[in-house]
């Protein structure tokens, strides 16, 4: 993917808040996928919700971070997700291990050819 | 990989400060993995270090957070990793585009095995 702006969420100036998921998938073939992309349509479309950044590497392990106005929206954003995994088969089938690290963003630092940052 | 503890940070109880640094890669050919490989071994010898997690998917879209105990230590280390880079080519070189962002780690949560988040 060529278009680095799809990849680097275009958030606004902090403060605003980040939930950091780090995990180590199992297997991706348990429906993890379509999941996966099920929790970002939903996120989107979440109040408070600024964007979402995704990496994974080949054995497995990955980081996503998605960001929010604020506190509230972030910890609604959580209970939605975990509900949906629940849903669709449960965290501990996908992962083998997981973290997830709530925190407020407050610099960020960027090329200026991003606009967003200063 | 199979040793999850390997991939995620064992980070103390918050509050810590995470520096997140998201960035699509131009190129991973021109010194890119050894200066990685450097700035890792790097930032564990700096003071006020926690951890450190990394993914990066195929097409160069890569997520690193590393963790500090306070704010004064994330920033040292940027200053510490800028030189790095700088002395070695240089982020434009690398990156089509980055992002850095500063947060305070307000919550945790995870798997109870993992032992450091209730």
């Amino acid at each position: 993917m060529d278009d680095a702006s799809a990849r680097i969420a275009s958030t606004p100036e902090p403060p605003y808040v980040a939930v950091v998921f780090s995990a180590l998938l199992r297997d991706e073939d348990d429906g993890y996928a379509a999941t996966s992309e099920a929790m970002h349509e939903l996120a989107r479309s979440q109040p408070g919700y600024l964007g979402v950044e995704s990496a994974r590497d080949d054995d497995g392990f990955g980081i996503t971070v998605s960001y929010w106005a604020d506190e509230p929206s972030a910890a609604r954003w959580k209970g939605v997700a975990e509900h949906l995994v629940a849903q669709r088969l449960g965290r501990d089938t996908w992962y083998s291990d997981y973290r997830v690290r709530v925190a407020q963003v407050l610099r960020a630092y960027g090329p200026a050819r991003t606009g967003d940052v200063r």
